[in-house]
């Protein structure tokens, strides 16, 4: 079949073979877009972003940039129409757009059936039952009162099916008498994990569906931003946790049908029980060290499927860990990087701040990578950044 | 002095420190600039392209491109009054327009000076007999006709002045026979060297004479396009030849007199003596290998520089070959990366493609780097990629 020579069947659909570039769209200008419009220089590429701020951190650095509301069919749907590809950045996308785009023979990835059963958590979480994938127990509440009927559910985590991210539509209810903070939309209702160690691991799925498969990553969250802090990679596991956490990562990537870049996060329980936490279809933040730590980044490898280039290598060239830089609380405004000069003295430490105008608290700022040969001395300098980096304000300057 | 304290006084110059974001500008918008964007992204700057092709490889990564001629000096004086530091990718720019530039208190980096001094070939020359640097014997000639004056000086290398750039101005005279050959404006006349290894040191120098000094790299020439086919890091040199390499390299460098980012070419003659070829005052490509191979890579340091913060580790990661892509003979147009999927399939290579619509033999298109612990491996490798990734163009395909 001659399109699968070519790799790509986009490329001879619009006949952009012949024309040099093919045209790549993401839905979304933040760092993730940013992130992926720097590993996008490397590939003949035409690249496009979709996102309503004109100043956000990914606008400069494409091709083409449009103004409009990713949540918008008519944004979306204009938008599409003049790409070969289509991809994301953030799940809260309008995918009835991208349903219709894909009908025109726009390659959309990931497509838009997974996206949309992943977009909402209660669908998510009945994808992980129907398909004996591991994961913690949980209830579908349509309102706040109906949490009063399960009782055997508390202390229990509440997630709002559609709208959550960054911590935001996540509620923990240590007990009932917590109901009140409940969401009175549609919701899950889940039985807290005892939790030991939450890790992630990151699949890339080609348009054939073979897979790569990063090592897992620790991460280890701040309770009160429920942003990633640290993370670690490779992560500490016994051979058994690990065999058992990528036979089911592999499977949830296999059951969601969809070529695209995964990171499926895990929860390992007090009993060395693996869980399925939550599976987010794109680039994500717990693959942020991949940039300098592994042969092929997660921004690389997500090109290579967009393009229908052959798999990169996800192993690691060295062991790493990143510090996530997240704007101070007290301080908003005009941001300022306080201490920045001592990290860019350390010797094996990469800076990526994301060229947001203004912080607020807990806003995602930048990271910080550190490679070592040596598993302390990469924790002590985890700690000596986040003991010396601050995103503050600059009018407190 | 609170100026030296902020780290630059660019910064408050402009009190851009309160405002966020330094305001960077490179003349010339090709593969330098592209990876010096790539990199920029790393860093809170607002960057600014001046070159007059609007489709250059670095146009659509800044987060302004000014369409006007890098050799004009109202283009360049207009680019950059705006900015608060100006660098270069390329030598032949409007110096004037710079010294104006600095005059006014924009930061300029390389200095004007040891720009104006390097980009003539004849004061280049100069520079290092007055400083005691080795270089090949020359004699300097106004005209075609006074080579005549120099039959000791054949086999020679005849260098015109100003102008020359990729092979271009540059002409082997094996003998008086070849005199026609040669230029008939002020040049240089070189006898020819009996080259064993050709090796280049790159050196970055901060705001404070600071130096961070790279291993040194081996480059192997294509002998017809006079382009670097491969090079490898760290160059295999005996330990006198190192100590002596790195000591006229640091000594070019410092008889500067200028903060930026420095190639010294150096020569490796039979005899082992080093003499120097030639010094470029900017990111090279004999330091593309440092993206991957390296904790801070020639683009990430140009930037330190020129944010004046601290500079980075130019340590090697991992031992690193590269291969130029440059567009095969007999091709002009639209460009096709014959074989890419091939190279995309290895495991330890990264590719960069520079995005250039048209390719036209011997052009710069690409290159690819490969890491390995091992030297035979890293030879095998690149020899495979030599012989298996090819720029050819569309019509061809």
């Amino acid at each position: 079949m001659p399109v699968a020579k070519l790799g790509n069947p986009c490329l001879l659909r619009m006949g952009v073979y012949l024309c040099g570039m093919i045209k790549a769209g993401i839905l979304g200008g933040g760092q993730l877009g940013r992130m992926l419009l720097q590993a996008a220089a490397n590939y003949p590429i035409e690249t496009h972003v979709l996102e309503s701020d004109p100043d956000c951190p990914a606008a400069h650095l494409c091709h083409h940039f449009t103004a409009g509301n990713i949540r918008d069919f008519n944004d979306v749907l204009a938008f599409g129409r003049k790409l070969d590809v289509v991809t994301i950045e953030i799940e809260s996308v309008n995918i009835d757009a991208l349903e219709q785009l894909e009908s025109e023979g726009i390659c959309i990835i990931p497509k838009p059936s997974t996206l949309r059963l992943i977009a909402d958590k209660v669908t998510q979480k009945i994808f992980y039952r129907d398909n004996q994938i591991p994961t913690s127990e949980f209830e579908i509440t349509e309102s706040r009162d109906a949490l009063q009927q399960f009782p055997d559910f508390f202390p229990g985590v509440h997630k709002v099916g559609t709208g959550g991210y960054d911590g935001k539509g996540v509620q923990l209810l240590e007990t009932m008498a917590d109901v009140a903070l409940g969401f009175n939309e549609r919701s899950v209702l889940e039985k807290k994990v005892n939790i030991k160690k939450e890790i992630s691991i990151l699949i890339a799925v080609d348009r054939n569906m073979r897979m790569a498969i990063y090592p897992p990553v620790d991460m280890v969250f701040d309770p009160t931003l429920n942003l990633i802090s640290y993370q670690f990679c490779p992560a500490k596991l016994s051979e058994k946790v690990f065999q058992k956490s990528e036979a089911i990562a592999i499977k949830v990537v296999k059951d969601l049908k969809s070529p695209g870049f995964f990171a499926v996060e895990l929860f390992i329980d007090a009993d060395d029980r693996v869980l399925v936490n939550e599976t987010a279809p794109r680039v994500h933040n717990s693959g942020h060290h991949t940039i300098e730590a592994c042969y092929s980044s997660q921004f690389d490898m997500l090109w290579r499927i967009l393009l229908g280039y052959p798999l990169g290598n996800p192993k690691l060239i060295m062991q790493a860990a990143i510090v996530n830089l997240v704007g101070e609380s007290g301080f908003s405004g005009v941001a300022y990087y306080e201490g920045l000069e001592k990290i860019l003295e350390m010797d094996n430490v990469f800076v990526h701040i994301y060229g947001k105008a203004a912080t607020r608290p807990g806003r995602k700022m930048g990271h910080v990578t550190i490679l070592d040969t040596n598993d302390s001395a990469l924790l002590h300098r985890a700690n000596q950044i986040r003991n010396t980096l601050y995103v503050k304000s600059a009018s407190n300057f």
